[in-house]
């Protein structure tokens, strides 16, 4: 992608998450579902680390290869002409230069922003050191300066998710990190788990900064989101889930009854 | 795949187009897809050409790579236990040794079956000679032999899709394509199109060995296409239009009405 419009949509991208109207992600996972939102009119999208794994045949968590993702982002960036943000999970790599590194091949596929986890993929490890983070996440500032691309820092904090800890404590250990975090250079943090409307206003308020929520769950809205002064939503694995579901249940029409009712049925 | 597993997949497969019941085939166009309809319980798994070029953001038409086509598959591959069958479109090549180089990387991802076309990829250019054909499809047999995996060639019969000729002449013109077929080594015809039950029900009559038809039409059933002796019906790209119809549908709920509803909904 030419540089000066990879610029210009990361500024777009990074405008969406000041002010209203809150900016709502759905997440894809190929190149196809990239293009069916960007036809349906959503001003940005972010890709699924989950979905992108179930498509090519794997668990999330890291089992693809950096070089799979990489081609995945490129496929997407090529037929969108929407800011994409990757999902890049704890960054494809060991150390801190080899994170900068994915970072770089991510960026060179015409992304504009990232997501990146504070927790290992190893089973059974829990979060990173905050200071680990910390100096990872002022390295990928200091990368977007270098790059010339100002994309946008989405930095994960799992302590929810991982339930870290006493439940009492989750709260505080959540804000400590996110406050850490966007000091570090982070532009928005994503406290990811199911969380309670309560939970999610009392983050809002304590966090200095642009927060991400996970969304999708039956029974809430997004207007009571945007309400709480959340910044923005991910649709995370859900679209993708809903995907399957269909295609389990028109198969089975077909296969069960013989017929192609659901399979052309208008939804 | 180790070989032995591969020969007993092709037979397993090969066996599925004799007699009762009638073989259907939903086609796929990724790892998830694939691993979807194997939970379903069909016997046996066919990929859509349109399906993968439209998840990897390309029109259908050979306009992905041999390279992209042989990945897709080994994905596939990789992870269901069913017998794959492949769509090649016309070979990926220009002549019959590359049609063949393309068979021989397709064979080494595990799958047990192929579609071949009878008709040019390029804008406005119709049928390949029948002699053509006859020679390809020869040469297919042998390269089974050959690799000593009895694959199933589905030779592809493309006289009504472009309708070539006039309309009255269309299905003398291609049953004789689709006896030469079967004579130089086919396995099964496929005479792609929305056809007619009564021209379903000639052809079956007319041509001496098993006919594919495609299906998946609102108002069609699976009963009678095997009242009326077809042997192998493919569902094309029906499966994934129906996903991206659906997934259009769920995100439109999300940006205009806010709602999760459709995203949750069970099918």
């Amino acid at each position: 992608m030419e540089s000066g419009l990879q610029k210009e949509r990361a500024r777009r991208f990074r405008s969406l998450h000041q002010g209203a109207p809150m900016l709502v992600l759905p997440n894809v996972w190929d190149a196809a579902s990239a293009q069916v939102i960007e036809q349906v009119g959503f001003p940005a999208i972010a890709t699924t680390s989950s979905g992108v794994a179930t498509a090519l045949g794997y668990e999330d968590g890291q089992r693809i290869t950096r070089e799979m993702l990489v081609e995945v982002l490129a496929r997407i960036t090529r037929v969108v002409n929407l800011p994409v943000t990757a999902d890049i999970e704890a960054g494809f790599g060991n150390s801190i230069p080899d994170v900068l590194q994915t970072v770089r091949e991510v960026m060179a596929t015409g992304v504009v922003g990232i997501n990146i986890e504070d927790s290992r993929k190893q089973p059974g490890s829990g979060l990173v050191d905050m200071s680990y983070q910390v100096e990872l996440l002022t390295a990928l500032r200091e990368l977007a300066s270098e790059l010339d691309v100002p994309f946008v820092i989405n930095a994960r904090v799992d302590v929810f998710l991982l339930k870290i800890g006493e439940p009492e404590d989750r709260f505080e250990h959540a804000v400590r990190r996110a406050n850490a975090y966007l000091q570090a250079g982070a532009d928005c943090v994503y406290p990811i788990a199911h969380l309670d409307y309560d939970t999610i206003g009392r983050l809002v308020q304590a966090i200095d900064g642009p927060i991400n929520i996970m969304g999708g769950r039956a029974g809430t809205t997004l207007a009571e989101l945007e309400r709480l002064g959340v910044a923005r939503v991910s649709l995370a694995g859900t679209l993708m889930r809903s995907m399957l579901t269909h295609l389990r249940s028109v198969a089975v029409d077909v296969l069960e009854h013989g017929s192609f009712e659901k399979l052309n049925a208008e939804l």
